[in-house]
């Protein structure tokens, strides 16, 4: 069971599962993020990694608002490296891997999976807490005894997290050994409204910054030239 | 925050809750639930109790499928009590309260609030593994570390649970106490039509046994007679 964002790292972590030799379900939600046309992208990277079957689960998210990728608060742009890196940004989405993990596990005891993978990284990243290794050990300790096939002992629930502990640049050079086609990916907070990625959101600079660190070419259009 | 289900249990921890003076925001989930008619009762308890608002969330479990709330599985209709209370019966739900209380812990963390209480109950109940005391502490460590304001120390969540230990009789005397008026929730499994209680699921009957070991009225309609 794979949580599918349409980003380069879940698609990073589902070329690796498969890799591995599992059988991949896909799991993707629309939660009410205005960059929803990761969704799209979800679909397509779980097509071309012949996915068992994809599901996309609806919960809106936006409700309660409280994050710039669900309210009507602006998404920052232009930040430095190290103001990225430092603190917990307004794109924070609360409890949102919380809430994505819960509803994978309960499909994958549904389908009869115990392995659940997640493309959090705790390295390059925004400091969101539910990207941390503190978090991922919590939760699995969670789900053995939230569940029926967790506490019959049916089923051993564990959270896989094999890039957590990568720089953007590793993840990206692993994804092209492992083929990923980064072209089907989708992580830009802020698109217009042809989906074209912006290159100004902490998303767009970490991914960009990556690409230039392990020396590749991202296949990806943006608006504006990169380090601008 | 409270959940709110529209049942017996979370009306009564809500009114326990205002009882010990906190300010309610209530959440319920429309989660494609064949007993719907319980988000109707939840409106009414949260009408009933003045909360500052009541919040709607749907969440399509039912495209997970694998409980007979969801699925077109049958529900268990004229059990004895003993065979009640062993196993865990296919009204099983994978991952509910999991999903519910990463809802609620989203919300709260908008609004600011770090008390959340939830109706479980390890007594009187279906054997449901997401009822019990050690997932409840499981998910109270889970949202100290998954959110910001836990992380940052802006918050310190704590899960109330504070039927978890009584019987069902005991439930209902303190919500007599409290003023619940019971007339407004709904609990069966398998209502009719017009959302009549059939009497005979799990749900029904841990009920009427608890209005009759209490001694009192149930004010609800059913479908069958006590006992029947």
């Amino acid at each position: 069971m794979v949580l599918l964002s349409g980003g380069l790292d879940s698609a990073t972590t589902a070329a690796i599962a498969k890799h591995d030799r599992f059988e991949l379900h896909a799991l993707s939600v629309d939660y009410g993020q205005r960059h929803r046309f990761e969704l799209e992208a979800a679909r397509r990277v779980a097509e071309s990694l012949g996915v068992v079957r994809h599901v996309v689960v609806s919960v809106d998210l936006a409700q309660f608002g409280g994050s710039a990728l669900t309210a009507d608060i602006a998404v920052p742009l232009d930040r430095a490296d190290d103001e990225i890196s430092r603190g917990i940004p307004v794109t924070y989405v609360p409890a949102r891997n919380t809430v994505f993990l819960s509803l994978a596990l309960g499909y994958a005891e549904v389908v009869g999976a115990g392995d659940l993978f997640l493309g959090v990284n705790a390295i390059d990243y925004s400091g969101y807490p539910d990207c941390r290794p503190e978090f991922i050990a919590a939760f699995e300790r969670l789900a053995n005894l939230a569940t029926k096939a967790g506490v019959e002992g049916t089923t051993r629930f564990r959270i896989h997290t094999p890039l957590i502990r990568m720089t953007k640049a590793e993840i990206i050079r692993r994804g092209m050994e492992l083929g990923v086609d980064y072209g089907l990916t989708h992580t830009c907070y802020s698109p217009n409204s042809a989906g074209v990625a912006c290159g100004r959101c902490d998303a767009c600079r970490l991914r960009r910054k990556g690409f230039a660190e392990a020396g590749m070419k991202d296949p990806i259009k943006y608006l504006t030239k990169s380090g601008a």
